[in-house]
């Protein structure tokens, strides 16, 4: 093998790969997300293209709540530098977002579907790091419903997770939370080798990003 | 003229005119986002293109926030049915999402630029409001400035607009933030009819959307 071992992917095979696997794996049926949770940036694009397809009946819009995880990229706008440093000795996650609670939306997360979207499952560290911190705000939650509704059964709280592409190599970190793969709510619309994903949006020269996805 | 009215726009199209209206504008050189703000769910797909052609020196990346507003949509999470119905009988908008303020990131709106970013402005109700909101939460915080630094000179808070498509049409709403149009940081990668217009992120068939794009 010589050459640029990169793989490259077009917008079109984006959404061409989100639109099969939500046939596929029948997405937005048995598990119907009340939130789709896309983490920024990468998941911003396939988050979008998803609630394409697994909109409701009678044209109704998941709401989409961007949460902002970073690990590899360098953020410009941090003012506290040594938070980034720890974050990057620790191999942790920097949150430069979270999700928004109160009237008239999404004012608990308690017993709702949730449905976690990325571009990439690479280490799964920003994965596990969303899933932890979610759980934290469920558990949270879940304490104040049983407070405000004592002797009543606290609701099933669901998450799910959807990728573009799950890199087939050995993980830094495994999913705090066992049930969504157990209940088979890990998704990724396609796999690959441990090799450069070169998505659309990143290119710079997009008729020659194009030709090369084959 | 007969038959389909539509303006269908292709990905790799929303790609080539996001990346002339940088080079055409010169966006990111004057003024230089700290923070893009991408209107969900429109905006997320323009912000994150667009991120690509105005990044740093120094590869360091401009923070995304996103914030979630709602006027033609039929939002499937909401809590409260009289909020709803409010905001569509005043021809209001919907907060679905807002930003995140705190360490490690973005404590302050206070001198920044703040590039707000969707797809289309078309009554131009939604963009008024993310800048009326916006001013209101600057507005707190350079309080907040003059009291933690007293005698100090408040520094400019530059809010900038990006658009994909601006519909030439009278627009319900005027901008609340007016030097943002007298400033020069206004801009609209292209300009159309008041037709509707059909994004890629929409189509269920992407080979026959694409084909349609001339």
């Amino acid at each position: 093998m010589s050459g640029d071992t990169k793989i490259y992917v077009s917008y079109n095979q984006v959404h061409e790969i989100i639109k099969k696997a939500v046939a596929k794996y029948r997405i937005g049926q048995e598990f119907q997300p009340d939130l789709i949770i896309a983490i920024g940036g990468g998941g911003f694009i396939p988050a979008r293209i998803l609630r394409t397809f697994i909109k409701r009946q009678g044209n109704k819009n998941i709401l989409i709540q961007a949460i902002g995880l970073s690990l590899y990229e360098d953020i410009h706008d941090i003012s506290d530098e040594s938070a980034v440093a720890l974050a990057k000795a620790t191999n942790q996650v920097i949150k430069t977002q979270w999700l928004s609670f109160g009237p008239p939306v999404a004012t608990t997360l308690v017993g709702k579907s949730i449905l976690i979207v990325d571009e990439v499952d690479d280490t799964r560290t920003t994965l596990s790091y969303a899933v932890q911190e979610l759980r934290k705000d469920i558990a949270e939650q879940e304490k104040k419903f049983i407070k405000e509704h004592p002797g009543k059964k606290v609701p099933e709280t669901k998450l799910g997770i959807f990728v573009l592409h799950n890199k087939k190599k050995e993980k830094k970190m495994q999913l705090p939370d066992e049930s969504i793969v157990r209940a088979g709510r890990y998704w990724a619309a396609d796999e690959t080798a441990d090799r450069w994903i070169v998505y659309p949006w990143e290119a710079i020269d997009i008729e020659e990003h194009t030709q090369k996805c084959v």
